[in-house]
């Protein structure tokens, strides 16, 4: 693998990592919406991969507005949190005590995606991209934290006493 | 492997996962600290050890308030967050682009933690663990925020240009 020795490289390798997260999750959505009891939550992870797509598309804008060139790699990070997913379906019945595993296998993933795009918007400013190349990723950014947010409602609606006894 | 059936099995999971989690960074931190360039950068590292150090024991506590059995396990997205951040250290030397880097993967490790004591604390309040039990996590919860947000202000701090030209 080459050495990523300047600020650039470190935002290139970066941004192929969360295009790579972000391609995988594609993948592992349907499956935790099809896992989902409350139809709540399987809306909103069915609303996340739409979400998720149109987020991919925002990578490739700022590959585009910058003239960088990602690189070919999976995110390992993103691997382990899918990993943490699957087991979860795998081990607990459907049910309400499965949806509160999901959302919190999900919020994990979503704290990545808020890191990772944080540090990319702090990183690409340094780098004196201007604010319309950047800001699909401010974009995501909102829309990540927005996700986090509905999921935290989420788990507060789901896990409660009546739910749990349905 | 044990199927896990009810909320407080999800917590054990929850709680075994971080357990572990905070171990393997108790590993990984001493390499971080020794890859830094800034010194502010090596002392968070550093105290950032110690805290983790702090929030192991705090998991012991709430072990022991909630009388709860935690399992033996591999967390494997702290494998692959620590494995993101070796492989940045292998790949970059040492150098104010590193510190960058370096500071990009502790801080999707910190929104790990984040989301993990996030959820442990709403799993267990629906669980109906009290406020002394749960305490432990809550200070965790507010120490590793002002982690990433200590982390936020060097990585602005060392990306300037003036850092990055010395």
């Amino acid at each position: 693998m080459a050495k990523r020795k300047t600020l650039e490289d470190v935002f290139v390798h970066l941004l192929s990592d969360i295009y790579s997260a972000e391609k995988q999750l594609t993948r592992a959505l349907p499956k935790l919406a099809r896992a989902s009891t409350s139809p709540e939550l399987e809306q909103a992870f069915t609303t996340h991969l739409e979400e998720t797509q149109g987020q991919i598309e925002r990578i490739d804008q700022v590959v585009e507005a910058t003239g960088l060139r990602l690189k070919r790699m999976k995110c390992a990070a993103m691997e382990g949190l899918i990993e943490e997913g699957q087991e979860v379906i795998d081990e607990i019945d459907k049910g309400p005590v499965l949806d509160v595993a999901l959302i919190a296998a999900a919020q994990k993933v979503e704290h990545y995606e808020i890191a990772s795009y944080g540090t990319l918007i702090a990183v690409g400013k340094q780098l004196g991209f201007k604010l319309p190349a950047l800001q699909p990723l401010l974009d995501t950014f909102e829309e990540e934290k927005r996700t986090d947010e509905k999921l935290s409602a989420l788990a507060k609606a789901d896990v409660n006493p009546t739910a749990a006894a349905g």
